[in-house]
């Protein structure tokens, strides 16, 4: 019996090795082979069919050829499983594998479909990946936590429930940090995720398994969750795309979490997709089954039509983007930059207006946000790991993880000073809108500017370790503005040369900008963007970023 | 100078008081007048038409009489100014004064109705009263504390914007107990409101003056606030109706409140009025004005017409209540069971389903309530009433209510104490949810239980300093489910006998029990109920409280 938390880890690690067929087992590349996404095509287990089915341009046209009878929901779960376990043998991006299950309920959908002539729901047949928070019923959720290996799942997470009755097919969970607060991938379980485009680069985090999965075709549709970055971090740093949907759009009960009962600056579940479209038919078709019926926070609001149409944005015909080229406090690197000026220019060309946004006061709502999030943090890790004393993780860097304190290392505080914290957020949040809301005065249309197009992190993927800043994603968490991540183009070191040194807004400024030295650690890592809409405003954000991605694509200036 | 907490209080009546007409002042009853509700009348200050105006039966039709002239906005003013002085000076209901702000409104908005032709918004004309919480720009919000007497607000709560840009007139604010933690009204700066119907009884609270300013007639519609009952509990001791509202439905943003920062079991702002088709009207009014624009808090969710028309309910036209005789900790009084009986049968007698509502774990979630509300309670109490040193209040009987402790007397717990209280509560949140799901299985529509039918509190308005449980109303706080108030009967001390003790449920029971041993100590105060819906089915809550209503009125057996 492992009595050590080594030794614990261990056993959870044999445990997944043999869910995995041996015959899918491959050759693994050489630790030298930075690039992986190369490997599915080429190892030889996926035939042409699994290689056509699993690089399918859209979700829609995927359920398209799943409704109509042309792949069925087993040759396409077969296909993505393989994907799936080749992308786990090169990014080490999942936690559970459970692919008999999958193809058994694969096999039942199909059989659905041929006994009834009709689809079991708005997703039948599509796999959806899911991060390993999302409870499955006699699966384990260890969450990355060596303390929680053997916690079984007695039932399923609403959004399971959800998933089930759309007709999806569930077949992996995804890997996570440990605590869930880190912009990268690495726990004590599992181990460290990496960036299929350069394996020495982070995945991002904290959905950074869904992440890799997604960058490897592994997937092309997940779950992950943001309570500062963690769905739109990865989906930037592997070019695919990722919505924060606003607080309690999507049901998060039965899911585990860390600071379970922090309530004020909630977590939330989203889509992370290789396609836009494959967002909104996740939004769609979840908000569609009614989550209020399953999960007491969900909030009671149907798709909502009028807002997909942009009726209060003048039908999109004619938008005004607000640019945030930086936050007042961190310059973003050059690919960064290029990509805003690709966008600004595209939504130009589009017929669209574009300003420069102010930010307003972001370093304050940093600080309540560091506030919220470290008032129990170091509490709920201890209470998470002390029962087998696993350390706490001080950094993602491949030396010295598992020493010194935690992240959140700071001492816990009293329900009051919390609830100072909360009020003084409260009145940022207002002051944040009320400066959205005066855009209305200087822009053409009379409305205010209709979206903010900000960058998601002030990198690309940077080395493991080196992911210090999710200022540009948390302040959308703190205001609870839904915000969508779209990618926009490659880092090309030739174009995005080294800026010399400006005049720094912080330390934290200079630290970042001598990160981008050397642009070739960087090579053809995506550059992403997001879309940021009022809280709320989910399908307006989604709408919105069709427009900008429309724009980009008409351009030819975006590739996945 | 007053420098003492006495002193303080004391010259913020002489302020008070002169802020009312001397040609207002009437002669008031002796202290042994009990029931003053026929003082208006009587007093000769109201002319016949003020009479007519302030006796109106409806809140649409005193809209439509100043939309077609009938009467002038002015001339409605006046009459409710002259009859909420009225009130004051026998109920002491009133905080804030302010007749010559709201005449001059009200000759602005007959002026602006007949330059234009058009009505300024959908409550032209409407005086609405506001609980001592709600800012108007340059005037004091003291809420109650001594401490606060000179805050004087730099702007409009996003409410009292809203409530301008619709068309209202303000003109008063009312009392509320200290700390707004109590289901009484007194506290060091105005002191003590009574119930209109008997003196000795209290009017309830926190949203105490709205409701006795409401029994009076000196107002038609006010606003409340309810963090465990503060709107409904009033509103069912003064006989008149009150809608919860689910959390952020209506924008408290730049209102004053208590445990500001609280963030997970929020109080909320919400209507009070002598007539459901004005609580209807308040909420249309207040969402489509779009408060989300001005509150970031505010759901952005547009009048929900569907759910108004009750949709998911089978359109109303065969519906399952749930009675909830009792929580399982307290017995009602006489008046309420037979209120409760009185709307069972004339539900029934309307073609719907009554059945019996199980109580589902109320003393779970009262501890998880309680938790919540005292985590900071006693620091948040002495922030605000250490700067004149003010005594806390530690009951709200005559005697004896300026010594011993403050009601939240606990120490404060940590933040991670409070996320686990937190993490305890959305499990109750979640069962309770499937506990009302899965009612579908018995009821003869298929659907679950469409509403609860749960008394308010388990007495008629008891005399000062024993209104001891707020269980019937803080249980659908927690839970967040919108709830109304309807008034069904009166005490009649030969119908409601005592009756015999019972196998007590709790010590409270065998408590509350024994305060009715003499009913005539209740005679003729109001017995209400509340009709209670899922979260955020608030317009569906409205429709099926219209249903109960026209029930009632149509078997003669409901007077206000």
């Amino acid at each position: 019996m492992p009595t050590t938390w080594q030794e614990l880890a261990a056993e959870k690690k044999v445990r997944q090795a043999a869910s995995i067929p041996k015959e899918w087992l491959i050759a693994p590349p050489s630790n030298d082979v930075l690039d992986v996404t190369d490997i599915p095509a080429k190892c030889g287990l996926l035939s042409a069919r699994d290689l056509e089915i699993t690089e399918v341009s859209s979700v829609a046209d995927l359920l398209t050829k799943i409704a109509t009878g042309t792949w069925s929901s087993v040759e396409v779960t077969t296909a993505f499983c393989k994907r799936a376990v080749i992308a786990h043998q090169v990014t080490n991006c999942l936690t559970e594998i459970f692919i008999d299950r999958a193809l058994e309920r694969a096999a039942w959908l199909d059989e659905q479909l041929k006994s009834t002539g009709k689809v079991v729901g708005p997703l039948h047949g599509l796999p959806i990946s899911l991060k390993d928070q999302i409870a499955i019923k006699g699966l384990e959720t260890t969450m990355g936590y060596v303390s929680w290996i053997g916690r079984v799942a007695e039932r399923d997470a609403a959004l399971t429930e959800i998933l089930i009755e759309c007709g999806a097919v569930l077949y992996v969970r995804t890997n996570v940090p440990q605590t869930l607060m880190w912009p990268e991938c690495y726990n004590l379980v599992f181990g460290r995720t990496v960036n299929p485009v350069n394996r020495t680069l982070t995945c991002g985090g904290s959905s950074g398994g869904e992440g890799a999965l997604l960058g490897m075709r592994g997937s092309i549709l997940g779950v992950g969750s943001d309570i500062g970055g963690s769905i739109r971090i990865p989906a930037a740093m592997n070019g695919v795309f990722g919505l924060r949907p606003s607080y309690h759009r999507i049901p998060y009960e039965g899911s585990a979490n860390s600071l379970e009962g922090q309530d004020s600056l909630p977590s939330v579940l989203g889509p992370i997709s290789i396609d836009l479209g494959g967002i909104k038919l996740f939004m769609q078709a979840v908000i569609g089954q009614m989550p209020w019926l399953k999960d007491p926070l969900s909030m009671r609001k149907h798709w909502d039509g009028d807002g997909y149409r942009l009726v209060e944005h003048g039908g999109g015909q004619k938008l005004t983007f607000g640019i945030l080229w930086n936050d007042g406090l961190v310059v973003p690197h050059p690919p960064i930059i290029r990509a805003l000026e690709i966008t600004r220019d595209v939504l130009i060309a589009a017929g669209h207006d574009v300003v420069d946004w102010k930010p307003y006061k972001h370093a304050e709502l940093y600080d309540a946000t560091m506030g919220i999030w470290a008032a129990a943090g170091r509490e709920d890790t201890l209470a998470a790991t002390s029962q087998t004393d696993e350390p706490l993780l001080q950094s993602m860097a491949e030396t010295n993880a598992i020493e010194g304190t935690a992240f959140i290392g700071s001492k816990g505080i009293s329900a009051f000073e919390l609830f100072k914290i909360q009020k003084k957020r409260a009145v940022l949040r207002k002051e944040y809108l009320d400066h959205w809301q005066s855009t209305s005065v200087s822009t053409s249309t009379g409305r205010p500017v209709d979206a903010i197009i900000s960058p998601v992190a002030p990198f690309p993927p940077p080395p493991h370790g080196q992911n210090t800043n999710v200022g540009y994603t948390m302040i959308w968490n703190v205001l609870d503005y839904p915000a969508c991540v779209f990618p926009v183009t490659k880092v090309d070191p030739v174009l995005d040369r080294p800026k010399p040194e400006h005049d720094f807004l912080s330390e934290a400024d200079r630290k970042i900008h001598g990160l981008y030295d050397s642009p070739e650690t960087f090579k053809n890592a995506p550059a992403s963007l997001q879309l940021v809409g009022r809280s709320q405003e989910d399908e307006a954000v989604i709408a919105m970023t069709e427009i900008v991605r429309a724009a980009l694509e008409r351009h030819g200036r975006s590739k996945l």
